[in-house]
């Protein structure tokens, strides 16, 4: 039973993980607090894929003194080498006496070893102190160890009547700054930011986090684009992070040749009937480690990942205005006949920004 | 000039004024704060017309000791006979030294002459002292005052996607528990409900606040009904509070016989090409005291007092869920060709309501 220390040192534990939100990706993040006698004798925070993980970190500030403490830390430590040498054989090494973890690593390389591990060494392991303040840091990164594909968002400014655009598509701006600055902090903290080829030739967007400090690492840009319409010289080529662009087998060889040229890396996908198969490119992408995905796609994209089923959380930034009847919907769903068909959603967080609100919403279970 | 002295003793008569919000109608809510030597001496709020106004029963609680004490009123004292004797002659009599006023009454009756009265007798009066929140208090009694017609929320429930009702008209229930319990304490503050025939005859509403405790006043139940086909025996007949029927020149006269049978009042009102004239509807509910006005009516009733711009407050509960491409839409706006024109509302306050999200919208100034 995790005791009021406990959770105090959990909790200071899981504050300093969320240092690697920005950072840490393919890696999910974890903190850890060493403690002795009451007192924190040593902190970590894993910060990006190569370097330490956060209980070597913490051990390593703690030096000898380690020796008989208690680690707190977010995740269950690896039991395997990675990049780095196993956390287990780490703490045990140090001496330390118990390991208090907020939540099992579902990595299938880990899944309990590393408690095991630390057990037969004669260290006392505790497992679920603050399970799921751990669950939510790293939606991305249990998704795909869990699911095989990533957490996908899906990011979207509308009116309060529920539109993107007027008719003639102007939907410059809707929302304030203080919305479209929040935007960018979601972009940095994504591992992938993906659009359809139709924003593309629409907007030429960047879609580069525009942050005052450079980030540690950029989101990998991805492209839906059955038939590479993409032009060689879009504005993405020029942003910091790679290009991934996912196309059909009849995309022609010479937008191929052209893309590769400026640096875009070319997918193929099979196709269905509305386009690309969704599910393969989730699959894809879990396969070369991408966690979490912003989705800044039109309502055609929106829609189609809607009817997937794949949308895990709906950022929705809504401006107080009306755009009118003809106006651009911000999903095409229905018709319905009774209410106990409609899609529901729990919200999880809504926050002012601004005279614009954010809602963070999650599809309920039926 | 307010010391921080007066701003706090302010803030408490403004509390003070609060109790009046569901009872003090037709009368404005008001606080008053009596204090001596830096100690509050004396506190009262205004709870109902005919009653004692808050300086008067500030006073009382002071006794002899009020002699050269300071007042605060969140609105200038009365100067005439109404209902009970000037508060500024009471004021005075009792040897009040100092007035500290948050905002001037602007009741044609009163307009300065209150300031005027206490100044000719000797009194200090200053004015301006937390105004802003003073203002707050009382939206309905000062539009009423101002502009000659009651302060109008719009209240709706909606989905994410805008639309009140599926196609087929279903919409029971949208929000959640704590969403309809927040509407019953917006019924209960309002002067008077407002809804369509439209809505009489679906819905059938009782139209009255359903609390746990019995309230002081009941709002009116105003109905807008060209060609009185409100049903005399309609549920809204059976519930507490007086029932208004705004109606036009071609209502059949057995349907005023029977509704007056009924214990309706009966309110002729000249009628325009959409229906009832809101201009004239609104000029009627200020002649007859309403301050504040909750409008419950259907999307076709909030269309056209969106149209007319008499729209101050609109009260949104949002449902965060999604009825669909053919629902039915929650204001019939449009069509509008660039952002500029499009109506923008400031937003308010945005609250959670379990998982309903509340927001309290006034439209924008162009």
């Amino acid at each position: 039973m995790a005791t009021e220390q406990d959770l105090a040192f959990m909790s200071e534990a899981l504050v300093l993980a969320e240092q690697g939100l920005y950072s840490a990706h393919p890696n999910p993040c974890v903190g850890a607090v060493l403690v002795k006698d009451g007192r924190v004798i040593g902190r970590g925070a894993h910060l990006q894929a190569g370097e330490p993980h956060a209980e070597v970190l913490a051990l390593k500030e703690a030096g000898a003194a380690a020796r008989g403490a208690t680690a707190y830390v977010t995740l269950e430590p690896c039991s395997h080498y990675g990049r780095t040498p196993p956390c287990a054989d780490a703490l045990i090494a140090a001496g330390i006496a118990r390991v208090v973890i907020a939540m099992r690593d579902p990595n299938p390389l880990v899944a309990g070893r590393g408690v095991e591990r630390l057990r037969a060494a004669g260290v006392v392991a505790e497992e679920g102190c603050l399970e799921a303040a751990a669950e939510a840091l790293n939606p991305g990164f249990l998704r795909r160890m869990r699911h095989g594909r990533p957490w996908l968002r899906l990011k979207q400014a509308m009116s309060l009547d529920g539109r993107v655009a007027l008719a003639n598509g102007r939907s410059q701006w809707l929302t304030g700054e203080a919305a479209r600055a929040d935007v960018q902090q979601e972009r940095a903290r994504a591992s992938a930011i993906l659009v359809g080829i139709g924003t593309v030739l629409a907007d030429n967007p960047r879609l580069a986090p525009r942050l005052e400090a450079p980030l540690r690492r950029y989101p990998v840009k991805v492209i839906m684009d059955s038939h590479l319409r993409t032009p060689p010289d879009a504005a993405l080529f020029g942003t910091p992070g790679a290009v991934w662009i996912f196309h059909g087998q009849d995309a022609p060889v010479a937008a191929r040749a052209a893309l590769c040229a400026a640096g875009a890396e070319l997918l193929f996908c099979r196709g269905t009937v509305q386009g690309l198969d969704w599910q393969e490119v989730m699959g894809m992408l879990a396969e070369r480690q991408i966690n979490e995905v912003l989705v800044e796609a039109g309502p055609g994209v929106a829609a189609s990942l809607f009817a997937a089923g794949l949308i895990d959380e709906w950022l929705l930034y809504v401006a107080p205005l009306l755009l009118g009847l003809d106006a651009r919907p911000v999903l095409a769903t229905g018709p319905y006949s009774d209410l106990a068909e409609v899609p529901r959603w729990s919200v999880i967080q809504s926050s002012r920004l601004g005279n614009d609100i954010k809602w963070t919403l999650r599809p309920q279970e039926r």
